[in-house]
């Protein structure tokens, strides 16, 4: 077996190992809901139906960071750590498109608008987008509640005191300050220092995604496997940068990416009114009459096709998609320089090493 | 000392410990959060002041069943269980109001209208509902993983597999799963059979209310102290018909409150489209005309004050309220012979008593 099959092999193995728990745990959650009431199915369908789809990026990260800090192939405690990223990030994203108010998720409809669907489709009284809502937000909440069910059963390794208890702690409050900062950023932003945007965009991808997407699950990883401090340290540097790639990256899919990829509509950060660190630099670097067309349009329920098309082309123009592609390389370097110096086996360093390109060049 | 005396002062001393818990617990917080960017404080404000009122119901139920199983006066344990309850019921809360759209909370704005009105009084731009929706939703899902946090602090006793943490973790799912019965009822309640109506709501009274206000807490203070599972049983006993005659008495303080005393709206619950007991039991027992009423006005948000003495009427007329009183009495009954029988101290016994009679004749 070569080293790319024995990797190849490895990573398809603990993916199958977090479906595996995934699955074992939401059926027994499922046993004592549908004891309560059959009619909560639907919730628990909601988020199995979440958990089942995506990149599995957090999970990754973790195992990695745990093998790279002498874990063993596949224990039992890195699987359920990678369960309970998956349910976190599950629950992250019914909220998430609730406050976004994004009717999709992976190509198919969202939470809350699979409630306001099911709501139509039985005829049920009052107001069918309220209650997909109400019901998102508790999915959510459930969900959330999940995750730290999960987390606990990993044991004494994430007993209250231990590293990766604080880092969990940590990344969940983080990961919540960094999305009420991306939601104040979209209305606050239009009134607040222009000088200071771009700045402040980059501090809303350090906390709402970097840290939480590649820097604490890493850690979290290496945390659980006994990681020394120098070598969480030197995860902190490859895996910081690497986030705040993959979040740039994230920002311009979110408006060029094309949403038979991506599963999301063209253009929908636009609509969400997203101020990222992309439209920052536009909004700097375009003529004031162009800045002021993106003021007017971010955020609006109406934007149409042709203003995003418009706000496209003066991104484009204003050289803030050029400044982005040069600013996502950048980090992108960092993050593999800094996984250069670790010192690593070989098989995690090469494993995080395909992640890294993954990330930084995805197209969806 | 009188054992009346000896029971006020120990009752004051854990709220009090309680109180300062919570306010350690969230300084440290508030730290963390700051350094990240002082715009997330209105965040921590919302929830500090969310957890600095409040009757204490659950941390209290908890402190006497950690007594009456044998637990020390004031220990650590039990204070902490104590806020990780009220970090619960605060999360609880912020979520539910704006499930449920209610624009106060203990006679002042809710966490939803708190955020809207910031983003008014600074000119920011886009719509200010949606903002303090979102602010709200983030706001609950921090003070949620703070609950955690909290009740992890707890340490060994709480720890992975204690009976204690799957007594929390129990009761989390069980009262998101009833607000999920309850917010379903509203909706689909008036297409669905209305010869059901009764007992479905009396389900969702047992799993959003009963089982987490009263039955869980008291359950959780008597695992932490290691009661014997015929306490456990015993507690039971008294505490879930207990919660059933606290949320009886919460649905007609929801339609006939003074909100005086209650710091919410007149009618509160008949504008939220609640279909509690006493709401099923009217449209039972009303004439067809007037349950054609309720129904045509429950949840509208045209209801107006009209409206709501109307169906006050309709609700004294059909024996409705008259049925719910001797329901809160009969559930009264059966939780005070259940602590008879139960073999406790005479102090927690006592005190145990004296919570149910304030939690069944309350007017708050």
């Amino acid at each position: 077996m070569t080293g790319a099959e024995q990797l190849r092999n490895e990573q398809a193995d603990f993916v199958a190992s977090v479906a595996g728990e995934l699955t074992g745990f939401l059926t027994s959650r499922q046993g004592i809901m549908s004891g309560i009431s059959p009619d909560i199915d639907p919730i628990m369908g909601s988020i199995s139906n979440l958990v089942t789809g995506g990149k599995r990026l957090r999970a990754l990260m973790c195992y990695w960071g745990w093998r790279g800090a002498g874990g063993d192939a596949g224990a039992a405690e890195v699987v359920t750590a990678g369960a309970a990223l998956e349910l976190f990030q599950a629950a992250a994203l019914i909220h998430d498109d609730i406050i976004d108010r994004s009717d999709t998720r992976r190509g198919g409809p969202s939470v809350h608008r699979r409630f306001s669907q099911l709501h139509e489709a039985q005829g049920w009284a009052l107001d069918s987008g309220r209650f997909g809502q109400a019901a998102a937000i508790l999915a959510g909440d459930l969900c959330l509640s999940f995750s730290e069910e999960a987390f606990t059963d990993i044991g004494e390794r994430a007993a209250s005191g231990s590293r990766a208890r604080l880092i969990f702690n940590l990344m969940r409050a983080e990961v919540m300050a960094g999305q009420y900062l991306d939601i104040l950023e979209e209305v606050a932003g239009p009134v607040r220092d222009r000088a200071g945007a771009v700045s402040r965009a980059q501090s809303i991808i350090r906390f709402k995604s970097a840290k939480y997407s590649t820097e604490h699950p890493l850690a979290l990883g290496g945390a659980l496997a006994g990681a020394t401090n120098d070598l969480l340290r030197g995860y902190s540097a490859f895996a910081l940068p690497l986030g705040e790639a993959f979040q740039l990256r994230d920002d311009v899919l979110g408006v060029f990416g094309d949403p038979l990829t991506t599963g999301k509509p063209a253009g929908d950060d636009l609509r969400e009114g997203k101020r990222t660190v992309l439209v920052a630099l536009a909004l700097d670097q375009a003529s004031p009459a162009e800045s002021a067309f993106i003021d007017s349009r971010l955020g609006s329920p109406e934007l149409d096709d042709g203003d995003v098309q418009e706000i496209r082309r003066i991104i484009e123009d204003s050289g803030a998609l050029q400044a982005t592609e040069v600013l996502i390389g950048e980090y992108g370097n960092a993050a593999y320089e800094a996984l250069e110096a670790l010192q690593l086996d070989e098989l995690p360093k090469t494993a995080l090493r395909r992640l890294a390109e993954a990330t930084v060049s995805r197209a969806s």
